[in-house]
């Protein structure tokens, strides 16, 4: 029996930038398309990491068939440790360095027996229920990267996954176009496609590029060479090792996620550094500075990376001298900007040469840039479009070059998270919306901290607290102590101690008269809590939070 | 007599972005360049402005002679209302537009009739003790903006301000040239000079290409359009004027700054605006779509804003409906990013058509890069050099690119904030450093805010708070009462009454056989703190702020 209808249901990843997770159903079957984290924004005080909602799929756990990986990013693969436990571990599919990057992750959060994580490769198929899922190698910053072909009883659905088209790619696997081709020829039902670099004009460069860049540094560089980038960048470490090995330098590696990922890496057969050009961190200074190469993490300015330390002084191991190169082979992602640019600002005190995406070309997208979107449209010629892995301005963008390329506007959807679509032979519409949204991991714990935490976390930050503590006699409701007032964050105390005196006797006078509510502490907290608010907002135009606590003895 | 040296001392803008302050030094007599203000990072929570630490001249203030404001930007500008009163107000020196803008500011803080701003013209010189300052045209993004030369007895001072070359300005008059050449060839000592865009390559375009861009989105535009810049570019506001009288659209004006700076600069002729053209915001729904224009603020997506609140249906007077335009003419400031794309999803949701940089030629910086710094530096051929208004890295680009007009390596200084510099015949030093650094505006209170503040600040809106509030007999040091746990921003209290509950067995676990130290009560709170820390990370692995009160009854 064929169902009718299919179903999209993008969990994470439309309308916003990270933690991509689709799910699609045919009749009884689920198929999920990656299952990513993002990381926490300004706003998200405190928040570890954020995960997709999944509560849609928990009375569905059954109809899982598999969680299909389309590479190794972080907004790909981050939320597995997580979401694996709450559907009950259903088989997931990924290429070979993908599933390696994965089980590192499993590993660490203890689950590496309990999930099945099986090596596909592109070409191959799995019968997915009444579907069947094929693979197609696409070029990204990252190698063995995919994209998905569900082919379904009504008919077939493309997931790009992220993409680029580079003719010259540094693994030499170029996307596969023969398979693109066919797959467009054959009939493309629906097609999803990465929207993440819509607003950029033109192609966007080959990773060779880079080689040009890099080759020119190198052979001006007196001293050692120090470049960051993404761990999981294999291909321009690649680069750099290939580069290194020409002008005879030996090679170290730094930071945790690096050295787990290139060791990971050289094992799959996915990164070939020459025998004996490999040393230790701790021998560098064993060498000359010119016969060295450092490739480390912190290429986004994260506090405790091994940049970010040396930029600091403050790394166990290598220290920047004058004559020090560092390149910073990576772009900010949005919201970094700042902590890149002071690490880049602390190098340049220290007297290194810094090279850095803006003043040099040390740096290229991973993803598709207006003529390759429209080329992959061209190629698939789906007769549905649903644009995937963007905010609401890029999802648009690439709604409306999709148009200009003649697919109709009643065939192409902009979808938020949440949205459910709904795709027949006749057409796609939007029926429903469920909730979706963030679940945020703070600690140990997944899902506790919401919007009142966070909140009151914005509250505390902008001005701070003010207790107002007081005992009172139980019998008789009268004050016997206090208010003792006691603040963090809002004035220095020893500055403010008169301040702080006279909201004190505020607290009091306003306490006077209040005997026939001597119980109702509510009334009481209340009552302190505006007079002190009121109090404070005069005197400072501060808002702190203001938190009266009485004590019955 | 003339005194042997010169010394500049930077207490803004070099090393940072902002908050730009120079201090001149010669014999007895102190020259102040700009009083600026820098609007506050993410770190520093809750802070409302930041300006600089003028500390070094407190004892200094009968030797200052004037402020010279190079022009009316918030980070040359915006610190004279904090500033003048901490120096007993020293007569200010501005163009009439930059005059005009301090007034504005002034009144608001009620210190018209305290402070004096005379008004200079280029070609204008003023006594100042033994110097003579002289103002020359230069172009920036807002009209009437100069550069300094300040002739001292040693030798000529140039600063340049923040400027660029546009040969084609708005308001038709460009740098001036000549002066500019007679000055270089009259001879500069040393030459302070604007950093901002020296990463850059080639020229920043003439304002003017911006009216290709508008013509072309006026042309097209089937309803309302809405353009949001910044308050202060009253050329750019006049470009978008000329483009609306051209397609017979009337003009609305929204946001309390842009309102308040428009009608000074019509009122000071700065801007021009065709009789009859202007409509108040509350009848733009008299007139046609296709008949109006709105021209806000809300570029940098500021929350409270018109554009923001436009964006977020919640603005009084003005809703987007689908065919509306909407052109954000500026770009994001580092740091605000998130909040501007904010903006223009939100517009795009409500199916405006949406312009802004990246997509759409409608800013253009109004800072000189590598090009026109070059030129700068070879018009005015200084003896010394000292790169100003930039972070690290862009002042020792700066330094670096002025090495490569032949200036000698030693006859170049890249200084920070708070760095002494002496010039004199033979050379320039760096002879001492001072403290400077942020002065906190929050609230009321300017100053109060500092480094401990902040730091709970921060602590607290990591993981929030807990409060354990306990009671104890005054006499035998017995608890009474408690403790009573609280907590903010931490768990949601609701979900976590059992932590709570067993964090309170924990402190009072804690207490048993304390009744030797029961009257040293910072013992007694330093135990229930660190009981708690402990409890609560193993738990949690979260480090909410632990606060312990010990009521005595």
């Amino acid at each position: 029996m064929t169902t009718e209808k299919i179903r999209l249901i993008p969990l994470g990843g439309l309308g916003e930038v990270g933690k991509n997770m689709m799910v699609v159903e045919y009749g009884d079957d689920i198929i999920i398309i990656d299952v990513g984290v993002m990381f926490p924004d300004d706003e998200m005080f405190g928040v570890d990491l954020v995960i997709p909602d999944t509560n849609y799929l928990a009375d569905k756990k059954r109809r899982i068939r598999g969680i299909l990986i389309t590479h190794g990013h972080e907004d790909h693969v981050g939320g597995l440790p997580y979401i694996l436990p709450m559907l009950d571990f259903p088989p997931v599919y990924a290429t070979r360095l993908t599933q390696g990057l994965i089980q590192v992750k499993l590993k660490e959060h203890r689950l590496l027996d309990k999930a099945t994580v099986n090596v596909i490769s592109p070409g191959d198929q799995v019968e997915l229920g009444e579907c069947r899922a094929e693979f197609f190698r696409v070029n990204h910053s990252i190698p063995d990267a995919i994209g998905i072909l569900l082919r379904t009883p009504l008919g077939n659905v493309v997931h790009t996954g992220d993409y680029k088209f580079d003719y010259t790619p540094i693994d030499g696997k170029p996307a596969d176009f023969g398979a693109l081709g066919q797959i467009g020829n054959e009939g493309v039902l629906v097609m999803m496609g990465d929207s993440t670099r819509v607003e950029s004009p033109g192609y966007t460069p080959s990773e060779r590029v880079i080689n040009d860049s890099l080759d020119k540094i190198f052979a001006n560089a007196p001293g050692r060479i120090i470049v960051a980038t993404f761990a999981s960048l294999i291909s321009r470490v690649q680069q750099v090792v290939d580069t290194a090995a020409r002008y005879e330098r030996f090679i170290a590696f730094s930071g945790r996620s690096m050295i787990n990922n290139v060791q990971m890496a050289m094992e799959l057969g996915y990164l070939n550094v020459p025998k004996g050009m490999i040393i230790r961190a701790e021998d560098i200074n064993k060498f000359h500075p010119d016969q060295v190469v450092v490739v480390c993490t912190g290429s986004q300015g994260e506090p405790t990376s091994a940049l970010t330390r040396i930029a600091n002084q403050d790394h166990r191991l290598i220290r920047i001298a004058p004559g020090d190169t560092v390149i910073l082979s990576a772009t900010p992602v949005p919201g970094n900007e700042k902590m890149v640019h002071r690490t880049i600002n602390n190098l340049f005190r220290l007297g290194a040469e810094v090279f850095y995406q803006g003043l040099s070309n040390v740096h290229v997208s991973g993803h598709a840039a207006q003529e390759e979107l429209k080329l992959m449209l061209s190629l698939l010629r789906p007769r549905f479009f649903v644009p995937v892995h963007g905010e609401y301005r890029q999802l648009v963008l690439h709604a409306k070059l999709a148009y200009s390329l003649s697919i109709p506007e009643e065939n192409i959807r902009v979808a938020e998270d949440g949205d459910i679509l709904e795709v027949t032979e006749g057409g796609i519409e939007l029926i429903e919306h469920i909730t979706s949204g963030n679940v945020y991991v703070d600690g140990l714990s997944v899902g506790d901290v919401g919007q009142i935490v966070l909140r009151d976390r914005k509250v505390l930050s902008q001005d701070g607290i003010l207790m107002a503590v007081l005992t009172v006699d139980k019998e008789t409701g009268q004050p016997i102590a206090g208010p003792d007032i006691v603040s963090r964050g809002f004035v220095y105390m020893r500055d403010a101690e008169e301040l702080l005196e006279s909201a004190r006797e505020r607290v009091l006078e306003s306490l006077i008269g209040l005997n026939g509510h001597s119980s109702d502490w509510a009334f009481v907290k209340d009552k302190i809590k505006h007079t002190l608010s009121e109090f404070l907002y005069e005197k400072t135009h501060r808002r702190p939070m203001i938190l009266p606590v009485v004590m019955e003895v």
